[in-house]
């Protein structure tokens, strides 16, 4: 996928409890340089991943896997629930640790496990995908989904280290692929007009985009980790994807999907022509799955998240971004306009 | 109970997260004086304490009241999900709030809820025990029991204020209210010989002592949140009763009974003589409850809180504490030469 995975990088997240390191580059068979895993080490995977997590195993000195079904259905309490469970069995005290070895369901749920389980252990995690890498796995959020309420039930709580390893990507199907780049887009079109235009390129170094996307981020959660106000712009794409995700039900359509079709009618003239046209070349979607009628209701059922009105982040030109007050009925017009 | 009831008093606890008020004497009639009630507001409570919880909602623009059953068992994941449940059917935002009215099994839960939901909504505590004024209610701890263990899982979560109305303590039984003058005879032995000898007086101003038992717990949690040192003395009698209350499978001894019993034989001499007589005047226990066998099987089976060995927290004299690495064996012996 790239010929520079040898070259190892660590940029450093800063946060309130102090900070945590991002490796870039480094494999998961190095694992143990990276993360303290000479210890009990509660390794949480999925189907898919399970390879990837055997190999962090063998770094560890005494590691116990637990495997769930691939897919957003295992973000649940029951899978919460397991975790906590097998960490009781392992017998894991407070100076052990969960590592997370899969996407960003795994990611979320093993954080929260980790979060929560002795009032918080450590956590270290092994993002898998495109998606988890750009996103999910810098900034600390973890989450459940639960009565149907995607992510409503989690805690802020910070790996102890991430590790990237570039050559997992390998294995990943072109459309969970994609949806990391929608992502990774996303941050492009609001932050950096440069790096979007590398989106735009026939050849693309896709290791080196992931890097440069996930230090946007990194910058952005180190100064405003509570989303109080600069890490809503990350959101961008979002309040249509939420909604879109909320009416397909998971799993009909992937988040980086909807946040694809999403970013489309918050961005204006030049920047949504632009954004559309690399949504189409990585094979993203650019269009509803559904009627608008029918997410609008989903924009108004969920009253949680928008309450009177919304703050919907528009993106006027590449590179930048604006707060906009919004009422869903506004939300809705200008989504139904341009999809 | 007392006739300074009238009298308000505010103490500022200091925390990482800037700290919280807990204000003493004040009434549950007046909540809305010192908490933000103008909000949608979940107040969670217990069957016992429910005439409280609807005063709290009296004051509320929009409540609504959760009620359990009283006792340990309600501390458990199905609980956790039904205010989770709660909080997702009344439409709870970021902005509005969770209400405990209860003891400390209630403030635990709830606070536990009001830490994940959303990933942390405001938390309020109204505890009306004197064992949750004294203990629970202040240090930000807050947790549920799974898998047969106690507080395994859980979060540091801070209130953003702790109403403590005196009167509430009226209705409260004689085994309870000895219970929690356990847990604040705990912290004068080992911080306080003035106030412990407050204590052995005929005539006790009960509200005076927890007021001052918990302004020694305030002092202690404000310097030391986490328990990496000082506020791993508030364990004094705690690894006995942890130990006690597993055998006794939660419910034939209460919290309280079980640290009046556990502080004995980590109490020498003369500490030991007077801490003794107060536990006896108060009518608490001071004897095992069952074989010194069944204790140090309760005690290797937690391998989570004792790993190779133990620091116990020992009171040499009245007003001091010292921390002493022991082994299981060792801690047993003590134990059961003592009781």
């Amino acid at each position: 996928m790239t010929d520079k995975k040898d070259v190892i990088e660590r940029v450093r997240v800063g946060s309130p409890e102090g900070g945590y390191d991002v490796v870039f580059g480094a494999s998961v068979d190095r694992a143990d340089e990276y993360f303290d895993l000479d210890r009990r080490c509660l390794i949480v995977t999925d189907e898919n991943t399970e390879p990837y997590a055997k190999r962090v195993a063998a770094r560890c000195k005494e590691p116990r896997i637990v495997t769930f079904p691939a897919g957003e259905k295992t973000k649940c309490a029951d899978s919460l629930q397991r975790i906590w469970k097998e960490c009781c069995d392992a017998n894991l005290a407070r100076t052990d640790c969960v590592v997370a070895v899969g996407g960003g369901v795994i990611g979320d749920l093993a954080g929260f496990a980790a979060a929560t389980y002795m009032r918080g252990i450590d956590f270290y995690n092994v993002p898998t995908t495109v998606l988890s890498q750009v996103d999910s796995s810098v900034g600390g959020k973890c989450a459940i989904d639960f009565a149907g309420y995607k992510n409503i039930v989690g805690a802020f709580y910070d790996p102890k280290a991430v590790l990237i390893d570039h050559s997992v990507l390998e294995t990943l199907d072109r459309r969970q692929f994609a949806c990391g780049v929608a992502e990774a887009l996303k941050m492009a079109a609001t932050f950096d007009a440069e790096l979007f235009s590398e989106f735009e390129k026939e050849e693309k170094d896709y290791a080196a985009l992931i890097k440069d996307a996930v230090k946007i981020k990194i910058d952005v959660v180190g100064r405003d980790r509570r989303e109080s106000s600069l890490r809503r712009a990350l959101n961008f794409g979002h309040t249509a994807a939420h909604a879109i995700e909320s009416v397909s039900e998971f799993g009909d359509i992937l988040h980086g999907e909807a946040v694809a079709i999403g970013m489309i009618p918050m961005a204006q003239g030049g920047a949504r022509r632009r954004i559309k046209a690399v949504l189409e070349a990585e094979g993203l979607p650019t269009a509803l799955p559904c009627g608008a009628e029918k997410l609008t209701e989903a924009v108004y059922h969920d009253k949680k998240m928008t309450g009177d009105g919304l703050i919907a982040v528009v993106c006027p030109e590449i590179g930048r971004f604006e707060f906009v007050k919004m009422t869903p009925e506004e939300f809705m017009r200008r989504t139904a306009e341009a999809l």
